[in-house]
């Protein structure tokens, strides 16, 4: 099977996502997909078997969700620059309405893989950590995955399951709570 | 209007998270917890006008989902107990299928008014810091909200959005992080 063109895939991807944000997941139909990105829909179905698959696939690599780990210099830096790009994930639009559609999706539905959407940024936030244990600004038992959860975890529940506003302050609070501890010493 | 007796109550709470966990959001409705609960769906319907409002009331005061802020004598040991209660909600059954399809209903209709959820939670969490701060082991600058979204959004994520084991001692360590800090000194 000849590759498809990226541009003709991140067509096909950018519709997929914009259309999980305006109709949900359980109005997400390859027909409509085919139709918003005017590409045949028996090929999107030789690429991608499901609806639940081409999701799945772009989730992790459509633009509209994209993301390139900071690089600041320092670990505070980069990991307030992590929580800004997370906060601006699920608060701005079309972003925010097609993350919270498609992750609300990829809970109910687990044929959708959406851990593979963490995975995948995962793979790239740890040069964070990397780049920050050579500078000796992590404690050894510091768990890279566990600083992420923790940090985008907040945003999600701020953002999302609170439905409150994330304000200017949030990412620097947060990096600093969780960098320097909240306990008196 | 009368008020229904408290157990009538709970039979009708604890059918409406049943069956969203059974049949998600779209599958559940006022005739289905009718039929469950044996209460006639008039009265249901005098009580709560939609099933939006029903499972709103349902996530609240359902025992299924019940939660007190525990007291153990120590901030760590009461984080430790908070994140322990949250891993089990989010990963044992039937409370894990209720919250899960409850929550991933409430991001998608806010008619649910899902927050209130996390609200009245929060109400009863902050008793934790009230007592921490009498101690003198939290910094002056410590944001309790704060505290509990980066603990209970880690869980989320682990357990929920990237679909991962939260192991034993996951609280530990989560709690260790945001009281201790994760860079070296």
């Amino acid at each position: 099977m000849n590759r498809m063109a990226p541009r003709k895939q991140q067509e096909i991807f950018d519709a997929t996502v914009r259309l999980v944000a305006e109709k949900g997941y359980d109005g997400l139909t390859v027909e409509g997909v085919a139709e918003r990105s005017g590409v045949n829909k028996t090929t999107i179905y030789r690429w991608w078997p499901s609806k639940a698959a081409l999701l799945g696939a772009a989730l992790v690599e459509s633009d509209v969700l994209g993301f390139a780990a900071p690089d600041t210099g320092s670990l505070r830096g980069d990991l307030v620059a992590l929580v800004e790009g997370v906060r601006r994930l699920l608060t701005q639009r079309p972003a925010a309405d097609i993350a919270v559609a498609a992750l609300a999706a990829a809970v109910r539905h687990p044929e959708l893989d959406g851990h593979r959407f963490f995975a995948d940024r995962f793979a790239r936030e740890r040069e964070i950590f990397e780049r920050a244990a050579v500078r000796g600004e992590l404690k050894e038992s510091a768990d890279p995955m566990l600083i992420v959860d923790l940090l985008a975890g907040a945003v999600w529940m701020r953002a999302v399951l609170r439905d409150l506003d994330v304000g200017d302050d949030f990412a620097t609070e947060a990096v600093s709570a969780v960098l320097d501890g909240v306990r008196t010493r």
